[in-house]
């Protein structure tokens, strides 16, 4: 593309850096933000230049956090014995978002991963057993995705818990609400029929 | 979507506020730049800010443009005598991206559109004539949408200049290279034989 103009050029290569961005759409932004005035455009600027200097990652839980400790951490109402384990900060959304979970997170930061070369040492997995040894935590739940790397990891921690009291628990895989038998993968299917549980009469 | 962070929340929202950005999205380009060391979200904030700042409109042609006057109206090479008009400045990046015209440009800035409260005075027509007659410019070629409002705008102007020497011209219109006649609209298809061209052996 000939932009004919340096300025244009340097920011459109700027938000064509950005993830799922091309340069077609980088130039449809920065036209946008040349229709708007000059104070919309040094907004955008200054939230995100915030936003990225005063990120932290929480001390307790490692979640990304506006201070030291996180909004979750700090919340008194939730349950402070109950610790859910998660890949990613994405994943403390998704859990939030349905809004039937009130105890506390735990970020591991990924999973054990030798062919990407992260081992538990790149992991927030010493902090983790910090955690449930000297703050009195009675379940973790390993909220973390079905995978090769993700079983392993959990088997790692669960193996390192071994001599502690802490209940573990893992999320219940099966049928999704919604999703039609017939669509259902053959291995979700089978352990759902071999996992099955009781039905509950709602009156 | 529940970001337990004021910060996040704040930068999510400046994406999501671009065109064709949602939430989703957004909160996947700030993550990306939480990945990054701060330095990366500085540039990125200083390039945009720089480009919104002292971009201007190029007082011959009203083309974007890094100084008072463009790149194209200064460059001594091209053709000072014909002067292509379109509506917008994606316009003439597109033009500029054939490599096949030499001459300069006039961005109107729109089209007239009554609907829309868009009148010739809200368009650089004014300019347009003035620099044809101060210019000696010999030929304008009208590279404008063939909507009701292009050809409206055409027509106004076209007609702005009856009583001026200066040759006006349209884009060709026809079956596009590479079309197949089969999938060609019936009136791109029946215009193009009205207006049939000499075949020309080309050895």
């Amino acid at each position: 593309m000939n932009f004919s103009s340096k300025l244009i050029e340097e920011a459109v290569q700027s938000f064509a850096s950005l993830p799922g961005i091309g340069k077609k759409t980088a130039l449809r932004l920065v036209l946008h933000l040349i229709n708007q005035d000059k104070d919309t455009t040094k907004e955008f600027a200054d939230k995100i230049l915030n936003m990225r200097n005063h990120i932290q990652e929480c001390k307790i839980c490692h979640n990304i956090s506006d201070a030291e400790t996180c909004s979750t951490c700090n919340d008194l109402r939730r349950k402070r014995e109950v610790v859910c384990v998660v890949e990613g900060i994405r994943d403390v959304m998704a859990i939030e978002d349905t809004g039937q979970y009130r105890g506390l997170y735990h970020v591991l930061g990924g999973v054990i991963s030798p062919i990407e070369g992260v081992g538990p040492s790149d992991l927030n997995i010493d902090s983790l057993l910090e955690r449930i040894q000297e703050h009195g935590i009675e379940e973790i739940i390993m909220a973390i995705s079905p995978t090769i790397e993700g079983e392993t990891t959990t088997f790692y921690i669960a193996k390192k818990l071994k001599n502690s009291k802490v209940k573990i628990s893992a999320l219940a895989r099966g049928i999704a609400f919604g999703g039609e038998l017939q669509y259902a993968d053959e291995l979700t299917l089978g352990r759902s029929i071999a996992t099955r549980v009781p039905y509950q009469l709602k009156v």
